[in-house]
Parts: structure tokens; sequence; C-alpha cells
């Protein structure tokens, strides 16, 4: 690999240098090889860490601990691809322990869960999630649907079986990031689509003040 | 209405008395009806105005100056329902105008909405949103397909016309709020949903260590 100076990691990432460098103290970017007292250089590793960690920055508007937290699992060579998903999954799904979801809200996911039977751990965080979804709406007399939970889960079946499949077979070394970045980047990438298809949907049918 | 003090508007929304006086001063709950030099009470609107303002921070994970502009919308009166849902759209799908996109992922933007026929408008900001979320997965090799973003555009079309469907013909007093309670509220409950089917199906296909 060619060796870059911090001037050149920064025009080829879009980062300021104070940005990378704060990054480096924070060890969400490893350190570079040093070459004396105060310089080191850097190589396309160091490269694609910064163009991820920007992506889930700007692109998936992640707080920098999550992005934190995220990148540690990616580190951890001990945890296997669907550990690390699930690290950083958990990471986004996790909700405030002090107000639980309804008991009524828990059975409905347990419901959708058993009628797709998904095989989903006891404490997948992502059951207690959707609970408390159910129940904010709910509490605005806006409640969600069986229906509309299966129509959802039917939707989504398909598209994780796509996304998660493109990741098997992958050269190791880069198949976590690409785990990662399958699953958490294209996430924004579906709802802005998702609200393509509204305004489509809705400027045919709500443009008048009702 | 029968009305309420603040102590039982804060026991019946969980929120503590400081945080509805901090929403009382920003602005984002409206006074109440005084009742002495010091004193106010309150009624149902105000705790349906807290539990949307709970809900768009702590389920739909919003910044407060998103929710300050998502509720402005509400409260305009001159603004049409679809206005309103695009206001909220527009702030949640808002970009930083220093990076913009390529020009070739605004293309496939562009493609991508004339293959849907989608009525879109030239300055719609999902556009650019969308074209950098292609533009941050190309630049980690990880370029999303024409394939893969007519699959999604496929399976959010039904969605969104079931979800504005169930708002039109509602009361008007609350269809603005209805309105983006069903568009900004149940992005969470579609994004867990797809992570319920990630970990289901990389359960199966990832759980050894590659």
């Amino acid at each position: 690999m060619i060796p870059m100076w911090m001037s050149e990691l920064s025009q080829r990432s879009g980062l300021p240098v104070a940005t990378i460098k704060f990054y480096l103290r924070e060890g969400m970017l490893p350190p570079g090889t040093a070459t004396g007292a105060t310089r080191a250089h850097y190589d396309e590793t160091h490269l694609r860490r910064l163009r991820l960690i920007r992506a889930l920055v700007v692109v998936a508007a992640l707080r920098l601990e999550d992005v934190r937290t995220i990148l540690a699992a990616v580190d951890d060579e001990s945890l296997t691809l669907h550990e690390v998903v699930g690290a950083a999954h958990t990471r986004l799904s996790a909700t405030d322990a002090s107000s639980p979801a309804s008991s009524e809200a828990r059975a409905r996911v347990d419901a959708l869960v058993r009628r797709k039977r998904w095989r989903l751990a006891t404490d997948s965080p992502h059951r207690e999630a959707l609970a408390k979804g159910l129940d904010a709406l709910s509490s605005l007399d806006q409640p969600v649907s069986d229906d509309l939970l299966d129509e959802y889960a039917a939707a989504m079946g398909p598209i994780a079986r796509r996304e998660v499949g493109s990741v098997v077979g992958e050269a190791p070394a880069t198949a976590t990031e690409r785990a990662v970045v399958g699953t958490v980047l294209l996430e924004p990438v579906l709802l802005t689509i998702r609200r393509m298809a509204h305004e489509h949907v809705s400027a045919g049918r709500l443009g008048r003040k009702s």
C-alpha cells in the first residue's frame, strides 16, 4: 500500500485534520505508522475506516457513542458476523429501561414473531423497541393494526434475505464491515425511498387542506 | 373537558414537571388557562401534545430542533396536509449542503423516480438524501444496485398507499397530527421489524465466524 500523510488522508476522506485527530484520540481510527517524533503515515485501511465513520455519522445520523460501539464490534475478532450485526442493531434498538413497554404491546410483538416463525433471541432488544413503538402510537390514539404489522413483516422478509445474502461469501477481512454497512447504512436508503413513495401518494390525495 | 393541574399533567404524561415547563417555555406546548398569578390549568389537548412530543423524542429519537419544526408545521393552519407531511419529511431528509451528492448518484435517483413514475417535487429533499446515501455506500465499495432500489421501491409503494390512505377522511382537527404520526412514528416501527427479519435470517446464515 502507498503511505499517505495526514494532509492527503484529510483530502481524500473529505474530513478536516482536526476531526481525524479527534477520531484518533477516541480510538475510533487506529494509529498510523510513526515516522518520527511527531509524524505518522497512514494507508488505505485508514481511509476506508474514515469513510465508514463519516457515513455512519452523516448519512445514518448516528450519535458518536453509537458509532463507537459499532466500530468496537467490527474490530472484535472474537465475534461472529451474526454477533457483530446483532451488536450494531442492539445499540440502535436500545431503549430506556426506566419506562418499560406495556405487557399488552409485548404480547402483540410475541404473537407477530410466532406468526412469522422468526427465530429471535428471547432477550432481543428489537422486541422491547417494537413494543414501545406500539405503545407510543396507541397513546396517540393511532394504534398500529396487526394487519399493518403483518404487511411490514411480509415486505421486510424478502428484503432482509436479499441484504443478508449479499454478505455471505465475501472475503472475511471485510465481511463484518460489509454486514454492518449493509444493515445500518441501508436503513436511511430504505426510509428515504419510503418518504418518496409517501410524497408521491400524498401529492394526489392530501393536496387539499382538509 | 376536565381541567388538570400541572401535577396531574405530569403524572398522566409520564414526564417530569421540569420537562413540561421547558416545553412551555420553548413554545412547543401551548400555555394553560391562567387561574391565578402563578397557577394554570391544562386539558386533554395538552396531554395529547405531550404524548406526541414524547413519542417524537423517545421513540423516533428526533433531535429537539426537528421536533420543534414538525410541531410548528402541525400548528400552521395555512398548510395543507400534504404540506405538513412534506415539512416533517423535509426536516428529516435535510442534508448538509456543503457536501453535495455526485451527479452520477443524482442521475440514478432521477432514473428511479422516472421508472416508478413518481410525482416528486424537483426540489424534494429526498432526492439529495437518497443520492448521498448511494454515494456513501459506493465510497465503501458496497454500491447499491438498481435492482435493490427497485425492490425497496416496490415494497414501499403499497405500504405508503396504505399508510396515507388511513389518514384521508379523518376529522380535520387531528388529521395533520395523524399524518405526522403515521409517517414519522411508523418509521421506527418499520425499521425495527426489518431488524427482526435480519436477526432471523442471519441467525441461520451468519452464525459461524467467517
